[in-house]
């Protein structure tokens, strides 16, 4: 196994950081880093937002649901799908806002914004932990992204979609067992035995089940299918596609 | 830089592979790295399909708008974002589709699969690179969702994101310049001096127009803003909407 798999399989969310914020060096190699990432036709659609100023991060924390290590990182950044850039670019070419709409307002875009943001986010972690850093993934930032546009002062058309954390872990918390390779994987045609697909569900629940316990001594015995009937009956985030709607990204 | 970093700045999509398929091995390596990305919520929206039958290959490769590659590589992989499996998980714990169907059909839980699924994409890319692979994203696939959604037989609420092609490489292309820095990564808030912005794409067009010339004898002399016009007034994939309908994720 070579180091940058190692780095990938040895990923797991840290949610405490000592007190030691990230050098200029540290920030300027995770951004060159993200960067580095593929990106849909060379559109480049996203944005990243380094937040230092306390204030903001602590307005941001309370946001995200109270969470503390979003006010106390190394560095908290966020990363959002940027159509703005764009109505600039054309407006260069002496191309007006009206002739390129379609494809701003277009769910297609959003979808090539929130995937670009995406793989620059994801090697931003990787080149974060690769230098012994811990990170966070923050989406907890679209409980009210209204608030979260406010501070952050971005624009329409961008939309802010999770933060991270990055900083020196104060913590070494063990890593969550991820769903059976068969259940996540499929050859050649997507995998529709419902019967199949039931019994790994099962086998896993048993695994987490045995997580929780030793985890808890014993006090929690969560399964994942009991999470995930938790978690999915209560919508979350209703608000958003007339946010969407509100930063002139309809969803057409 | 360590190992990590380098192969993160590495990257460049490669298009041409030599014909040696991927191993067993490397595609469980690949798939396991997928899986150590961080997860919304630990809900892990998202699924994969490694497309091995070479028919299969060949129409989705004519689908992707004749990109051989699709056809020619070391493995084909689909990233999907999967909401079909939490159906699954909730039926188990004895509640109806009806009890969670707003939140599989919310706006936010797309934004979550796709997230999910570009998540475990970057990680699988990086480790694949980081064996020595080349591999290139393939949006392509997304210019019609119908067709590739019989060849993977994909259920309702699994949505193929995009292609990636991984394979031993078959040629050394130069990498593409990213936009600068300080036009992607904002300090506190995001920069909203257009002067400046416009200052920064013209700087960066300066760039893009000496590399085309270089690599194209003075052929071609494309800037970035020039790119972006083009590819902005053609919208592009607008039946996107209807198909999420179709398929039982209509962005509520």
């Amino acid at each position: 196994m070579n180091e940058t798999i190692q780095t990938i399989m040895n990923h797991r969310s840290i949610r405490a950081f000592k007190d030691e914020p990230l050098s200029e060096e540290q920030i300027t190699t995770i951004v060159k880093s993200a960067q580095a990432a593929a990106t849909s036709s060379y559109l480049q659609v996203y944005s990243i937002i380094g937040v230092k100023d306390p204030a903001k991060k602590k307005k941001l924390a309370e946001l995200a649901g109270n969470q503390e290590y979003v006010e106390k990182n190394g560095h908290f950044f966020v990363f959002c799908a940027d159509l703005n850039r764009h109505k600039v670019a054309v407006e260069m070419e002496g191309l007006t806002e009206d002739e390129v709409v379609d494809s701003l307002e277009s769910t297609e875009k959003f979808m090539v914004g929130t995937i670009d943001a995406t793989l620059a986010a994801q090697n931003a972690a990787l080149a974060a932990e690769s230098m012994g850093l811990g990170i966070c993934y923050i989406g907890g930032l679209r409980n009210n992204l209204e608030e979260v546009a406010e501070i952050l002062k971005t624009p329409d058309r961008v939309i802010p979609l999770f933060g991270m954390c990055v900083g020196v872990p104060d913590q070494n918390p063990d890593q969550k067992q991820r769903l059976p390779l068969e259940n996540i994987y499929h050859v050649d045609e997507y995998q529709q035995d419902e019967t199949k697909f039931i019994e790994q569900l099962a086998s896993y629940n048993e695994d987490i089940g045995d997580y929780y316990r030793e985890r808890t001594q014993g006090e929690r015995t969560h399964t994942w299918t009991e999470i995930i009937a938790t978690k999915m009956s209560k919508p979350m985030r209703l608000y958003m596609k007339d946010f969407l709607k509100r930063i002139r990204i309809p969803l057409k």
